[in-house]
């Protein structure tokens, strides 16, 4: 069983978001926290901005929650930049045990996973998981630097400014958690759960081509949701919400196709994070990606409708590609993951 | 609370390691499974030679347990390339959840940790954790490609070439498992458990000097080892040994006056793995360095003298310094961590 269950229902309090402008421009924007009127966020350079959105989204989170700092036990973060250095910098910034993850960008549902399965197995109260990403650290790592100019593939995606983190608590009687966050309306006996994880395997379909990452990823996305619906003997339509994290729109489409040859039909209940993040103009192509697409669109967007119960069940399912730009250099394909998590009002 | 408790005792059944020729001339020369005769291991290239030699140490590790990659439910790992690519891409060599880690060099403590939190928790039957490094692939990305000729200083370390892997396991009635490792002595019910965990912060003392990683990690360790004490209520004497991963002569030396002051006295029990994993030789300086240290003197070494009972009670406290050579390029300072765990004979 790839498929764990969390009996004891750590429940989601709050979630705390930053994007910057040309994402705020689309769907999250009336939802974050904080809209950067520029993506430097005042830093010197884009990796420290990105570092410094980062440690935001996790203050945000905690204030969100009503909580102090000290009151989080342990925090569970991840990034795109070599070595996590923004995790790992914005974690210095508190004073809580840090567990460093990587799965690319499915970090958010990687560290949202394992947050669950601490404090559902009752070793901590409350855990913060977060995640971000800048396009402009992201294209100078994994492709070009930004003062080169260079023109993108019709395949290609845009990597996502943005950063964001989820409060995950036991949420009993002895760990009262009041959401302060605009928009809130309920106690956080009534927050959402996260009931079932499901960690993926590593899936490698042959694909070399680096900027067709939802191609890359799409396979690794069907078979970790096949394999959720079959552990878990639900259905796509127990579902309100299918939500994967940046296949982008030619991703999705192959996923739809993948699992439909599977008998499965995703397509009704199917939002891809990537798809939706921004409004449709020429130059994102496929839409957005990074760690930071799924932490904000799911942080922003969907947790809101979440607690308002417009929707109730969500399946979120995000992809990451385990490349890098020495593996892609010596002509290694790109292995994906997808790691899925169960999250509803219960 | 940083220090989490396994009431049911995760058992850590059987070991698998691999190591080069030069560290297999020092002390885990004669309890590695593999000894490379040379560190391209058939490979064209350091990076693909590190990921075969991870591959390897899971391998031997199901194999050492008397299990079948069919029965592993979890493999958690990770390691020093960018995106850890050494640890995603062993991960696709195996039909198993992923679950990607980073911590630097305390990755093997940080998985194992979180392999026994899994296990400990009913989730998962049997996980493997596993990290490794390779000194010529760690030289080309943290420091200059070896066809330079670069001179070292004399506070450098050496990146140990080797990876180990640990199978954790819950070891009750219905998962019977039989250890098949050379020199093996004990059913699985008498091998050693995990007791503790005690996930670090992270602390940043402000060294900037990226060729003193031992100066760097000292506070982390300090900071962790002081913690696990506290909050379990034990004293140095309780262990047999406190064996840190790599921070080599130096800091060694920086780690017991941190914690003398503080009036805990680590030196009577204190081994770090980086100190004594080569001969005493010239170019090593202040000795090994690198997940991999710690990866390959535990669970080579140390695990075989836990079972043959000579030693009974280990505190394992890797360190790790999470920069990246951008973060240093941006002037910025080295925050570390370390993640400790307890090992026992129960």
């Amino acid at each position: 069983m790839q498929t764990i269950r969390f009996k004891n229902m750590p429940k989601i309090v709050a979630t705390g978001t930053i994007a910057g402008p040309k994402e705020c421009a689309g769907v999250v924007g009336k939802y974050v926290d904080k809209t950067l009127s520029d993506d430097t966020f005042g830093e010197s350079t884009y990796e420290k901005a990105e570092c410094k959105m980062l440690s935001y989204a996790i203050s945000q989170t905690i204030e969100n929650a009503g909580k102090r700092e000290t009151d989080v036990d342990l925090l569970v973060s991840g990034d795109l930049l070599n070595q996590i250095i923004s995790a790992s910098f914005a974690a210095r910034d508190f004073e809580t045990p840090f567990l460093g993850v990587y799965s690319a960008c499915s970090t958010m549902t990687e560290s949202m996973a394992v947050a669950a399965a601490l404090v559902n197995a009752g070793y901590y109260k409350n855990v913060v998981a977060a995640t971000g990403s800048h396009f402009a650290s992201a294209e100078r790592q994994y492709r070009y630097p930004l003062e080169l100019g260079n023109t993108r593939p019709p395949q290609s995606q845009w990597t996502v400014t943005g950063a964001g983190g989820a409060f995950i608590t036991s949420a009993n009687e002895e760990n009262r958690v009041k959401n302060t966050q605009k928009n809130a309306e309920k106690d956080a006996e009534n927050a959402p759960a996260i009931t079932f994880a499901t960690f993926g395997r590593v899936v490698d379909f042959g694909i070399t081509d680096v900027n067709n990452m939802g191609a890359a990823m799409a396979p690794a996305a069907a078979h970790t949701i096949l394999t959720h619906l079959r552990e878990t003997g639900r259905s796509v339509s127990d579902y309100d919400l299918i939500l994967t994290g940046d296949l982008g729109a030619l991703g999705s489409r192959i996923l739809k196709d993948l699992t439909w040859e599977k008998g499965v039909d995703i397509q009704p209940n199917h939002v891809d994070c990537g798809e939706i993040v921004y409004n449709v103009l020429e130059d994102e192509f496929q839409g957005g990606s990074g760690a930071g697409c799924s932490a904000v669109v799911f942080n922003a967007y969907i947790y809101q409708k979440l607690q308002k119960r417009e929707i109730n069940r969500v399946l979120f399912a995000a992809t990451g590609a385990l490349l890098s730009t020495v593996s892609s250099a010596q002509g290694e394909s790109i292995p994906c993951i997808c790691h899925a998590i169960s999250i509803e009002n219960v």
